[in-house]
C-alpha cells in the first residue's frame, strides 16, 4: 500500500510541528499557509508549498487543517480558492482547530454533500508536545474516515480518543478541557494570592499542591508561572485563551447551561484585553487577580 | 529516652484512625471525646479514657485535638475543665482542625503566656488516608516544639512540612488547598453538565481527563463521584466544606482579598443546605449546577 | 405640505398599537406582518395591507420597523423581497428594534449606498405605554433624517432623545436600560427573598421601597410582579429578555467591557430557559432565586 | 405629662444632627460621646454632657445609640460603664445603629430580663436628610414601646413604619435597602461604563435614566456621582458600605441565601479597600469598574 498524500494548512506554533512530524514519518506532505514563508524550512526538509488552499489540497488524500479560530477555518475551506470545492472524491479533512462545535457540524454537512469527509480532530498539548508527538488527539466523524486517518495520528500523538460520530463532539470535548484548563488557573491566581496576603510563599505553595493534591501538569507548569510571574514570551497567547472562553460561552448559551466559573472567566479576558495584556500568556489574569488585592500585580 | 505520653482529644472519623496509629506505635495514648463511646475500641486496645479535656492531658507530653470547628476547640480548649489549664508546663498542643488562622494566633498566644506550646498541625486526605497513616500534614509554630512533634506525626503521614514559626500559616495552607478542592469540585461540576448537554458522556469525560490533562487524585477521585452521582454516604459532609469555604471567606474578608470563585462556592453551598443537603457528600453541588441547566440534578 | 406616507412592518405586541397611533393621527399608513392575520383591526380602521415587505414600503416616504430580534430585521431587510431594494429615494427607515449596534451601524451603511436613510429608534415602554402614546425614544442617525422623523414619534411618544449621528447609539443606549432594569429585577428578588428568609414579608418590601428609596417605576411595577409572584401571561417574554442580555453580553465582548452583574444575568436566564420558563414574565428568574434559598420558588 | 428625658449616645455624622433635632423639638437631652469635643455645639444650645454611657443614661427615659458598628454598639450597652446596667425601670433603649439583626435579638433579649425595652429604629437617609428631619424610620419591638417612641421620632422623619414585635425585623429592612443601594451603585457603574465605551457620555445617561426609568433619588443622586467620578469627601465612606454590605453576607449565610450579586459586591468592596480606598464615597467602586474596562479609573 503506498502513502497517503497528506496536505497540511496552518502553519502556526502548533500545525508547523505536526507538518514536519507527518514528514519525518515518511508521508509526502504538501504545506499551504497564509504566510508562505514559514513554509521555508519544512520545503528544505522535502514538503512541497502550494500557493493557495486549493491548490493545496489538489492530490491530498489527508488533509489537515490548524488555523486560529472558526472564520480563518471558514475561509481556508469555503472561501475563494478554499479547499473544499478541490477535495478528490473520499479524501478526508483532519480538522485540528479549536471552534464551535455547531461550526464542526455545519461543515461536516457541506462535506458529505461533496462526498468527501470530515472529521474533527482537535489536539491537546503545546508546541513542545506536538514536537515530540505527544498530543493527546481527540477524533469525531464517520468511523470508515476515522479508520483511515488514526495511522496518520499515530506521528502525532501519545494517544487518540474516539468520540463517536458526531463531528462536533471532539470540539465539545476540546472546549470542556480549555474551560478547565482556564478554571484552574484562576484557581491557583486565586488561591495564591490568597496565600500571600495571609503569610505563605506564592512559589512555595504552587510546589507543594503540585506535589501533594494537584500532582498533575496542568498545575504543576501553570501553577509555576503564575507563582514566578512568568507571563512573556506567552506559551499560549491570552487573546486566543479569551477566543475559546467564548466559544465556551456561545455553545453553553447555545445548549442553556448556566456556568458561573465561566462567568468569571469572560470578564477576566475581557478585563485583560481592555487592558492591552492580550499578548501574554493567559495566566497572566493572575495579574488582576493580584492587583484586586492590592499587590502590585 | 521514654517515649512522649500522648493525649488525643476528638474521636471523630479523622481523628480515631489516627489515635489508633498512635496507640499502635507504642504510644501511651489517653483519649478524649464529646461522646465517650466513640473511645471503646481504642480502650480495648490498651488506650486510657479520660472524663473531661483537663483530665486527658493531665499527664500528657503531646497533645493532639481534632474537632469540628472553632468553637468545639475554643471550648475544649479554654471552656470548663479544657485542657489549657491543665497542661504540663513544656507540653505541647499540636492542632488538627481546620480552623482561621486568626484562631490559631490567638491560642497560640494564650497557650504562649502559659508556657506551653501550640503547633498548628492540619491535615490533607481523607479518613482511609488516615488509617493508612497517609495524610500530608502541616505544621507551624515554634522549631523546637516542631521538632518535638515530628516524630510523633511519622506513623500518621507520608509527608510533613514545616510552614514556619507563624501559628497561623499551617491553617492558611489547609484553607488554601480546601478552597482548590473545592473550585476544583465546581470546575468538573459545570464542565461534565456542559458536555452532558453536548452529547457526551459524563463518567467517560471524568475518567479522560483524570487520565490525562488531570491525572491526579482530587480530579479522579471526585470526578468519578461527580459523574456517578455518588453523594451519600459521605465522604465529606457538604455542611462541613460549607464550614470550611466560609473560613476562607472569613480570612478572605479579614485580608482583603476578592475572590470570584470563592464567591460563588459560598452561594453554591448556602443553596446546598437551603435545600437540605447538607448530609451529603460535599461534591453534590453538582446536583445544582445540574438542575440549573434543566437536568434531572 | 401633505402627510408623510408612512409603512409600519411588525404588528406584534408593540408594533400593533404603534400603527394604530399613526393611523389615527391622520397618516396613511400600509402595514406587514408576517402573520398577516394581525393587520385585520388596523385594515378595518383604514390602513393597506401588503404581501410582502417590499410593497410595504413602495410608496413610503418613512418606514418603521418592529420585529423580534437582529435576524427577523435583516431578513425583511436585505432578505428576497425586502424593503432596502425598495425604498424610494430619500425615504426614511425607523428601525425600532432592540438590536446590536453592530447591526444598525451596517444596516445603516448599507441604506447610505442606496441613499435612503436609517435611523435607530428603539423604544422604552410596554405595550400600554405604546397604546397610550407615552413611550420614551431614543433617535440616532443623520440630523436632517431626524429632524423628518421626530413629528411622526410624536404621537407614540412622551419623550424623545437625540443621541446624535452614530447610528449605532440609540441600540447602546437601549440595551444600557435593558440591562439596567434586568439587574434591579434581580436585585429585587434576591433582597426580597432575603427579606423573606428573615421574618419581613414580600409585598411589604416591595410597597414600601417602592414608595421611599427606589419610587420609580420600574421597582413599583416589577417589584410588585416579583412579590405576587405573577409571572404569567407574560408582559415581557423571558426568552426576549434573555436575547437583549446576549446582545449587550455579545456587544460588551466586542468592546471589552467585563460585567459581573451581567454575567449573573446570564446565567439566570440560561437556566429559566433551561428549565422550561422562556414564556413567562421575565421577572420569574425570581423563581429560582427564591428555590435556590430553598423556598417553594 | 412633662416631656420624656433623652439620651443620645453617638455624636457622628447622623447621630448629631439627631440629637439637635431633638433637642430643638423640646426635649431635655443629655449626650454622650466617645470624643466629647464633638459635643460642645450641643451643650452650647442646652444639652447636657455625660462622661460615660452610664452616666448619660442614668435619668433617661428614651434612650437613642447610633455608633458604627455591632462591636461599639455592644461596648457601649455590655461593658463596663455600659448604659444597659444604669438604664432607669421601664426606660427605651432606641438603637439606630445598622447592625446585625442577630445581634438586635440578642440585645433585645438581655433588655428584657432587665425589664427595660429595647426597640430597633435604624434608618434610611444621609446627613442632610438627619438634619432635615426627614429620615424614614423603622421600628420594631413591643408594640408598648413602639407607641411611647414613636412622639419622639417625629421631629427626626417624614415617615415611620411598624416592623412588628420582631427586634430584628427593622435591621433586616435596613439592611435589605442597603444591598439594593449598593446593587444599583454597581449597576450604574457598568452600564456607564458600558455605554461610555461604545460612545455615549456618562453624565448624559445618569440624567437620563434619572429622569425615566429611574426617576428616584438613589439613581439620581448617585448617578450623577458615578458619572461626575465624585469620591471625595465621601457622603458614605466606602468602609462603611462595606461593614454593611457584610452584614447582609453574614445574615444570608445565617439564614442561607444565596445572592449572586451581593458576592459580586463583596469583591468589589474589598478590592477597593485592598487598593487603599476605604475613605471614599461608596459610590467609588465605579472606579474599578473602569478601570477593569481599560479606562483611566
Amino acid at each position: 500500500m503506498s502513502a497517503e498524500r497528506v496536505a497540511y494548512l496552518g502553519l502556526g506554533s502548533m500545525g508547523l510541528p505536526m507538518a514536519r512530524r507527518l514528514l519525518e514519518a515518511g508521508y509526502p506532505v504538501t504545506v499551504w499557509n497564509r504566510h508562505p514563508d514559514k513554509a521555508a524550512a519544512l520545503v528544505s526538509a522535502g514538503a512541497h508549498c502550494a500557493a493557495t488552499p486549493a491548490e493545496a489540497v489538489a492530490a491530498a488524500d489527508v488533509i489537515f487543517t490548524m488555523v486560529a479560530d472558526d472564520a480563518a477555518l471558514e475561509t481556508i475551506t469555503l472561501g475563494e480558492q478554499g479547499l473544499l470545492g478541490a477535495m478528490r472524491p473520499g479524501a478526508i479533512h483532519a480538522s485540528m482547530s479549536t471552534i464551535l462545535p455547531a461550526t464542526a457540524r455545519r461543515l461536516a454537512a457541506l462535506h458529505q454533500a461533496r462526498e468527501v469527509h470530515y472529521v474533527a480532530a482537535p489536539v491537546f498539548g503545546r508546541p513542545d508536545a506536538a514536537a515530540a508527538g505527544r498530543l493527546w488527539i481527540c477524533r469525531s466523524g464517520s468511523p470508515e474516515a476515522q479508520a483511515r486517518l488514526a495511522p496518520l495520528l499515530g506521528p502525532l500523538s501519545q494517544r487518540q480518543e474516539d468520540l463517536g460520530e458526531d463531528p462536533g463532539a471532539a470540539n465539545v470535548l476540546k472546549l470542556t478541557g480549555n474551560f478547565m484548563i482556564a478554571a484552574a488557573i484562576e484557581t491557583m491566581a486565586e488561591a495564591y494570592v490568597f496565600g500571600e496576603k495571609n503569610g505563605l510563599d506564592p512559589a512555595w505553595m504552587a510546589e507543594f499542591f503540585g506535589g501533594t493534591l494537584f500532582a498533575c501538569p496542568i498545575y504543576q507548569n501553570y501553577g509555576r508561572f503564575i507563582a514566578e510571574g512568568r507571563f512573556s514570551p506567552p506559551g499560549f497567547r491570552l487573546a486566543l485563551g479569551r477566543k475559546d472562553v467564548q466559544l465556551v460561552a456561545e455553545t453553553a448559551r447555545a445548549s442553556d447551561v448556566p456556568m458561573p466559573f465561566l462567568a468569571t472567566l469572560v470578564n477576566r479576558y475581557a478585563a485583560r484585553v481592555a487592558k492591552g495584556g492580550g499578548d501574554l500568556d493567559w495566566t497572566s489574569i493572575a495579574l488582576d487577580v493580584a492587583y484586586d488585592a492590592g499587590l502590585d500585580g
